[in-house]
């Protein structure tokens, strides 16, 4: 079989207009690197996730009339904060056997294949590829584990299959010392810029001061509308957690994740406390089909934990100034999260809050625009 | 004039096999920022260096018979460590006009207006070119100024002219404490790696054994042969600065600087000390032409200095370990650098040392090569 495109240095257009090129300098190129791979493989509460979601249902490999596929791995990274969803047809998964899209050094693919499966394709877009292949050898697994250089959207496989698992996507009011940090650097930038204006305007009498707006706007993105990656102490978290999206990997379509919308209200949990922003996280759940569910059903979470924290750690937008907020109040959401026109890898998202007092008091309904890099 | 190109998203090639976007994504981003703008607008030497090369030379500007162009950005940009030729077209400027390749913000081009060009045409291939735009017309000098979003390669200009300036590329032996720290660092790295393979090997029967050469040489090429910016003291210099390129602006070819291929020597200068590797830095020259000399000759230099160093700064080429040497020893040097094949804004260096010991004892001669990234 031959599955290899012209990795990084491409022009070819795909039929949804994303120039593989440029998705390769914006986003494949990351993967490719070991040291990458290897903070992944670091990553405990993953790995143990989809070791136990593997090894705890190993029916699913050999067994007669079992489906399973390791679509995990891409489940996690579509969620709010590692979104790699770029028109994935979901008509192409295999059956009885698995399907590891965007397999890395392979190392869930040869896990299937420890675990019985009959054949593993481990699609891969980067040059990683190699390495994965090599360590399928090492392994001794080459008779199980087909390594394919190429963009799932791509590849031609022969069989047709079923998925496994579940998604959520999870929002949660937060209180956090990030914002007057953030408000912060934003305001020394800006002052910065006016001496700057000054002394250009002094020195080399040239006025910059038509540029202070447009300046302002791209400090401002930069520093108050852009979400952070944050590994959230569980107790910053100040009211009840809502699921935003769910997934049912069995039956989703593209069109089905390509925007999220959602209302949901979430109850303040702590009394007299400053109100900072949101956190989003995600879980996925491996539960086998209907046909075939899993004996151990084991779930991967991501939300704010002491012990069992994960190298994805949570997103962090943050609203300036704080509120004070009292337990009970309710804050009432509506959410929006869509791709950004100029690059398909950014999303962009939106919150509208109202908040009702549960002593009554008023406060005035929000809007605040973030952009997730 | 339409001169605009889909900045960003577009995956046209030029006919030299450059991908536009990937272009984009990789390179041209960073300029499309007001914040990298103000860094070089702050970087005082540059400015000053611009602004004198302008106002002292005002003749060049309204003269009859004189010829000027601001090249002098693009010829900085070429230096050995912002190379953005890409295939540019020498006989495209502009004649008793002036082209400014690259205007960003525009603030060249608003000087040469101002010293009296008869029409600049500032080229910018981001969307700064708005900025630029809104700059020229708040210092009302839209008459004379045309913005144009393209890139040099792809827009049409109605004049010829000359060029007025010389660069030169400068390397030089130098001693550092980096080199030390990078080999821990790429030791420490390489402990960690042995623990996660056995770690991987033990918890979740998977032997990573086989990539450990990979990774060494991921981890060896970030760590100790990719060359770093840095702000060298001039007493780091430890030998004499040798020129391992000229150009003259006047009649340089594209092909005439595409590879760099060079042999010099360097004496020591100091007793019993490290020779860590090698610094390089360039500088500009603003002479004029031979018809039209400058009467005011500007020097740009981004050579270590305690009181006027540039935002670029140098780039250090580490060699580890380092060699004992003595006052007078001779360092014959052969030097190539290249681009890189997988991305045409990376360069690729060698260094083939010999060193002539004054005491006449022998040392091993040695080659290395490093990224410019």
């Amino acid at each position: 079989m031959e599955h290899s495109i012209n990795g990084g240095r491409g022009s070819t257009s795909t039929n949804n207009g994303v120039d593989k090129g440029v998705d390769f300098a914006n986003y494949f190129c990351t993967y490719a690197y070991l040291y990458h791979q290897k903070e992944m493989l670091c990553d405990r509460v993953r790995m143990d996730a989809y070791y136990n979601a593997v090894f705890k249902n190993k029916e699913h490999f050999f067994g007669k009339n079992s489906f399973f596929s390791l679509y995990c791995a891409v489940v996690c990274d579509l969620s709010i904060f590692y979104w790699s969803w770029v028109g994935l047809d979901f008509s192409k998964l295999a059956k009885k056997t698995v399907l590891d899209v965007g397999t890395g050094s392979g190392i869930l693919a040869i896990w299937s294949a420890q675990a019985g499966a009959r054949k593993v394709y481990a699609v891969e877009a980067t040059k990683m590829s190699d390495h994965a292949r090599e360590l399928v050898k090492a392994n001794n697994l080459e008779d199980v584990v087909e390594v394919i250089e190429g963009t799932v959207e791509d590849i031609d496989l022969p069989e047709k299959g079923k998925y496994p698992s579940h998604a959520r996507m999870w929002v949660a009011p937060i209180r956090s010392g990030l914002g007057d940090q953030k408000t912060s650097d934003f305001e020394s930038s800006m002052d910065d810029w006016y001496r700057f204006v000054d002394e250009t305007k002094t020195d080399y009498g040239v006025d910059m001061g038509v540029l202070t707006k447009p300046f302002s706007e791209e400090q401002r993105k930069y520093y108050l509308q852009t979400s952070m990656w944050n590994n959230l102490h569980p107790n910053q978290v100040i009211g009840v957690p809502a699921i935003i999206k769910e997934i049912d990997c069995l039956t989703a379509t593209v069109n089905e994740v390509l925007n999220v919308r959602a209302s949901f209200s979430s109850s303040i949990t702590l009394d007299d406390t400053r109100f900072c922003g949101f956190g989003g996280w995600f879980d996925v759940h491996f539960r086998g089909s209907k046909e075939s569910p899993a004996r151990h059903e084991i779930e991967l979470t991501t939300a704010p934990s002491l012990d069992n924290g994960t190298h994805w750690g949570q997103q962090v937008f943050l609203v300036h100034p704080p509120l004070r907020v009292q337990d009970s109040d309710e804050l009432v959401v509506s959410f929006t999260m869509t791709r950004s026109k100029e690059n398909h890898r950014l999303m962009e998202v939106e919150f509208n809050c109202d908040m009702r007092s549960s002593s009554g008091k008023q406060i005035r309904p929000f809007a605040k625009k973030f952009f997730i890099e």
